[in-house]
């Protein structure tokens, strides 16, 4: 079973010889017309020369026609040459697909700090051309670096338009895979400054709310491209179902992190602002000790007061509470509950920490996942 | 060997019975005469009882003449009742060596969310009368949770006067060992207002430059007691020397932080201000990214310039570099280096990066350690 790309998308993946594993490596998706498009990129101040690329594009406003993306090597922290390598990666593209080099994004994961191989990139990418076909999947593969499984999820709109997502990310992996990824493509109408306008905030409540390792990267990007082909969609219809597909690639990506074995999922209610629950639910999400109590199946709620302590956001702790999978365990003090009975009950795929912080009214959810010996092994066993 | 407190200082040191282990767990240090005191205490929104009435108590700037401190148990996350039970404690020390309460500091550290053993803390508290001595050592060792060895150091001024410092911490262990002590004694007369003024800014070089987990405590504590005896000190002097002695101790916590085997050093320099240079330190000293590779041995400066990237301290990319045990791995790009060598002087117990902002000219340094799969097993085996 292959998931097809919305009408008049089409993609080609192949091995180009960036990843040593000889992995696919290379892929494009590209728009038979143009697209209104959102994007959104890392706030790293070391952003490499794709994300830096990606937001004079769209600053620019011009509609995007085609996607190019490179697994096996960051080109971040590559100074000059890498800024002229990643112009050729979009000028190679727009030549091989007959387009202007203003409607091509790149992006690139994998390695910081290394060139490109800019001699198998330019011969990866004139042979783009030859294999383009209409299933999403070896697009979702091919932009994998250490990713266990590739991460591909497809909504349909009431109207008929549909869309389908890809991501990546498990973590800054060695040689520091140091990107979480997610492209979305539709066939619907949408106005751009809608999108445009709505964009941020659900980046803020998807992949802002994910944290493997707290180490952002450099090339993190995400962007959604709508060429309309399937007719005008029911703005906010749209909108709420892009958030909510890019909030399944976001849990799938904290499913899927650095040894990882358990989801670990934080809500939080009753903040003052919408920013303090978002605050509080990653601050929680991203907890080393709080990580390390998810692998051991630990209810240990002292570690949820003490990261809402140092996260910045506004609590009441008179009337504070905390859930474990459903159990209270506490309200503005230590509940009694049967600890053996919550360890069990977190023996789960996901593992839900409830948090109502008394505060306010608004909410929000982070996800992040446990930490376990295999993630210090994945980061530490390789030796230069 | 043991280190005699300064003059008219006295400790005593018991087994209160807070700890199941049985090791000791109740402590006082005694003045005989008031003391000038500078204090800090944790940032959390969740602050514990004694770190609540210690900021009422420095507000007042009434002088001390006691510290009592209990491990064992935080008094954290306890409401209402955690609040009486610490003025209990300070009124109970308060009548056992005749003082006003209002001139004794609580501190305590342990397990968050569970009340404070009266009955037990009322015994001990009576009997630390008859075991007043004046070495320091009882008292370094009664604070201590999960350290693996006490914190114990001595400096002397060029007049005479001396300093001593204890210190605790070693990452929040399961169940939640949740605080970074430092207590400094001083003979020297200091003024107040200079010391106070001062303190901040020392306590954010040593002991807030200090990460092991990024999970901040909710009884996070610091203080320095100068009760005078050994006459009036260069006030410039004593400042460099209480620096130069928290920022040994600071390292101390770090050397022995959860499961580490190794000192994790980073000096910034050409920083465009002083906090871009802590900012950038300490997001490097707390990458779990960063400290994996260092637990691996492996020169992994990828991770320290995607740290430096969201660390929001100001860069200059084209200029900025980097060295790994003082070789230089990179300068505006990567550089050649011998990988092997780099990986081999790494096998030391103190591994140091140095980062050059090439921003401007102010510099800074935190401390970190290395992050383990013994950290993880620590953090998570317990099971309620």
């Amino acid at each position: 079973m292959t998931t097809p790309l919305p009408q008049d998308f089409q993609t080609a993946a192949l091995q180009a010889g960036i990843k040593p594993s000889g992995k696919t490596d290379l892929s494009a998706v590209l728009s038979g017309t143009p697209c209104a498009w959102a994007f959104a990129g890392t706030r790293s101040a070391a952003a490499a020369a794709s994300v830096r690329r990606a937001r004079q594009l769209y600053a620019a406003g011009l509609p995007l026609r085609a996607i190019v993306v490179n697994a096996g090597n960051a080109n971040a922290a590559t100074g000059a040459g890498g800024v002229t390598d990643d112009l050729e990666l979009s000028t190679l593209t727009a030549d091989t697909f007959q387009l202007s080099p203003d409607s091509v994004l790149t992006a690139s994961t994998g390695v910081i700090g290394h060139r490109l191989p800019m001699e198998k990139v330019r011969a990866g990418v004139r042979r783009l051309a030859d294999g383009l076909q209409t299933a999403a999947d070896p697009h979702a593969q091919a932009i994998m670096t250490t990713d266990t499984r590739p991460k591909l999820l497809a909504r349909e709109l009431s109207g008929g338009a549909r869309l389908v997502g890809v991501a990546k990310g498990s973590g800054m992996i060695h040689p520091d895979m140091a990107t979480m990824f997610s492209f979305v493509y539709s066939d619907a109408a949408v106005d751009q400054l809608a999108l445009r306008a709505a964009f941020p905030g659900i980046v803020a409540r998807t992949f802002n709310a994910v944290t493997v390792d707290g180490d952002t990267s450099t090339n993190d990007m995400t962007a959604v491209l709508c060429n309309g082909q399937a007719g005008a969609a029911d703005t906010a219809e749209f909108l709420a179902v892009l958030e909510d597909l890019m909030r399944e690639l976001a849990r799938e990506i904290a499913r899927d992190g650095e040894g990882a074995s358990t989801l670990l999922t934080v809500r939080v209610t009753g903040a003052l602002s919408a920013d303090d629950a978002q605050l509080a639910a990653r601050t929680c999400a991203g907890s080393a000790l709080l990580k390390s109590a998810v692998h051991g199946r630990d209810p240990n709620w002292g570690r949820v007061i003490a990261a809402l302590g140092r996260s910045g956001a506004r609590l009441n702790l008179d009337n504070l509470r905390v859930e474990v999978q459903g159990v209270p365990v506490f309200h503005a003090g230590p509940l009694d509950y049967d600890a053996a009975a919550v360890s069990a009950a977190m023996n789960a795929e996901e593992v839900v920490f409830g948090i109502d912080l008394a505060a306010g009214s608004e909410r929000g959810e982070a996800w992040g996942c446990d930490l376990s010996a295999e993630y210090v092994r994945i980061n530490a066993e390789y030796t230069t």
